[in-house]
């Protein structure tokens, strides 16, 4: 009934179940159940397990690729049956279900910040009885299902403070230049970085990776050599065309990955960087 | 027609094929030929190659999740072609469809048993001609297909007689306890037994896992210690909170598991152990 | 409003994007946010990365089974960003997205060759902005969506030229008999080689696989041996039963594969291999 409802509900999932078992299955089993009208995708089901930090970037970059409307279940959640609330948020018009432990934190933020925020305990909105190791499935899916049927937000329970975790780290200026780190490694082995698309190099590992548009490009220009450019979520990245970054260097999510500015240019954020300045 | 009928017909599958190759994505295609107003739902596709007992396990745990009329496509298949007939069963409101090798016992059983079973033999429900290596494509998701669309069971072949396999392993009681069995490891390495819910340590490849209610008191009370604690398909499982029970312990599905009843108490099924009694 | 529209809009999916990002799931939000009622299925996801050749094998052996206008977008695009152009071909009563790398020649050629193909150009029908990196997402998903809503193909741009990319292998007359390849190894280790099912053996990595009808029979008749059997997708593969015939004879795609005719009768190509009348 609200105007942030899609054309048709959509709900879409990201958990660490792998497809191995038949966790996720299940849900789609919940969700058919309560919401047979629902269409249910599956945004990712390999998170890897229990790394809430990893679902929080994958979340962040999908989210706005979906219509206004969409209900989002996350599901990466080691203090499953703990005292850890499990939320329901509003914000820039999408719906978010999941754990209180950072995992829609990144998302939430992007999206402008909370609406609103509920702690997802009503028992109409839950199976009977909920197990203590799979809240997924007995309390997350079947509020998103609701909620994709129209059921309010304020409904499912009362009203949830700030959201727990971590904000997105944010690059910091250096004397070589702008500080930033790995958030993910992908299949390719592309090393997406929080660092914004601006002029110059990367150094990450030791290896300075020239700048370049396309990967085409990096395997035309700097054959066997790491290059950055700007990737599809609106960071850099470096990437190895045909082969692997992350492989060949080394490079895990969390290393340190620094903008160093054009030769003779100012830094990327020459005001924010007054130690270059002084050199 | 039936009041079997989910409010949008939906069937799901559960399959050996991984989903590297197109096997997977052709049933899709199939069922959507056949029934585009079908919904279809991937309960799993990586049961290990030809592992009927852990797609007897997954199909069994998951069954129950999905709206009653569901229509289930199980393919573990090691002998396509071979005399062994393809199988649709009714039980419980819903419907299963796969080779009868075992594969579908479990979940019928837990279901109530088999209200009718017949033999998948009728041509017009097949693609032809019939592959000597593919039934899943050719014979079982036509069949699920045309059954989701309200095709009676009856049409499909003749009727069929008791369902191979063996059923599922019972627990039994032993002078320590009741000896059950690893029925499946789970993607987080959870060790999911055979054992019921009842007050008690489990013994697994030597080790006593301490009862608790949730991964995170593991954690904080026995951090590094295997832990048991009732899982969410109702069985006893053995869990190693922020790591991996199996890898730790080097247990695989088939290891044995015993429940030790609590010190001073009486064995947890102390009727069925007179053994214990005696002594 | 033409005879190739399904039923229902369906577009299926071929990628290298694996799943345990998120680049798969955002395929979905896009065509959900352009075509809410278009249903989408996954083919697969797990084409090896860059492995152009693999995708069109899986493409070439799935896209029969699905419905008459099936839009089919496949993603194994090394050459992203550069020249290369983005198509979108109708054949057979399909429609295909795609880059012009080879991807999609080989379902097209199979199809009956290119009724109509166009350069995927017109800025309605892209997002915006168009990144370098990720096509699928801000190019070829949107083509697809506008086209399973009824667009017309020559809305999308100007006319394109012929395919790009080689011809499938086709096998050639040896004096021993037929030439051909390995085209895939599937999950179960098959050898899937592009041989027709003639009668004879099938030589391959200096073993020589006798022929089979099932799995089944291989494993009664030939247990521990590689064997040959006409597979799904109507060529010859060869098999081990119970086992990899893949890591047992260290087969890869492109291996040689042989198919000699049987003891004392005529060459399968007789006609087409002289040289081994003349022995």
């Amino acid at each position: 009934m609200t105007g942030d409802r899609p054309a048709v509900p959509l709900v879409a999932l990201l958990t660490d179940f792998g497809r191995a078992d038949a966790y996720a299955g299940v849900l789609h089993g919940v969700l058919a159940a309560v919401a047979p009208r629902t269409r249910v995708v599956d945004l990712t089901h390999d998170v890897p397990p229990q790394d809430v930090r990893a679902g929080a970037f994958l979340l962040l970059t999908a989210y706005r690729y979906f219509p206004p409307g969409t209900v989002f279940v996350a599901v990466v959640d080691p203090g499953v049956g703990s005292e850890r609330a499990v939320l329901a948020v509003r914000a820039g018009g999408y719906l978010f279900v999941g754990p209180d432990n950072g995992l829609l934190r990144w998302a939430v933020e992007d999206a402008g910040g909370a609406d609103a925020a509920v702690r997802v305990e009503h028992p109409d909105y839950r199976l009977a009885p909920v197990s203590a190791t799979f809240h997924g499935r007995d309390v997350m899916a079947p509020a998103a299902a609701h909620l994709s049927r129209g059921v309010a937000l304020s409904d499912l329970g009362p009203p949830a403070g700030a959201l727990s975790g971590a904000p997105l780290p944010r690059p910091r200026p250096l004397a070589a230049g702008l500080g930033g780190e790995v958030l993910h490694v992908d299949r390719f082995g592309n090393c997406i970085t929080n660092l914004p698309p601006l002029p110059g190099e990367v150094l990450l590992a030791g290896r300075a990776a020239r700048r370049v548009l396309t990967y085409a490009e990096g395997a035309r220009a700097h054959p066997g050599e790491p290059v950055t450019l700007a990737g599809s979520a609106g960071w850099l990245e470096v990437a190895l065309p045909g082969g692997s970054a992350a492989a060949a260097l080394g490079v895990a999510p969390g290393a340190s990955a620094i903008l160093t500015p054009p030769q003779g240019e100012p830094s990327p954020e020459g005001r924010a960087a007054p130690e270059r300045e002084s050199l």
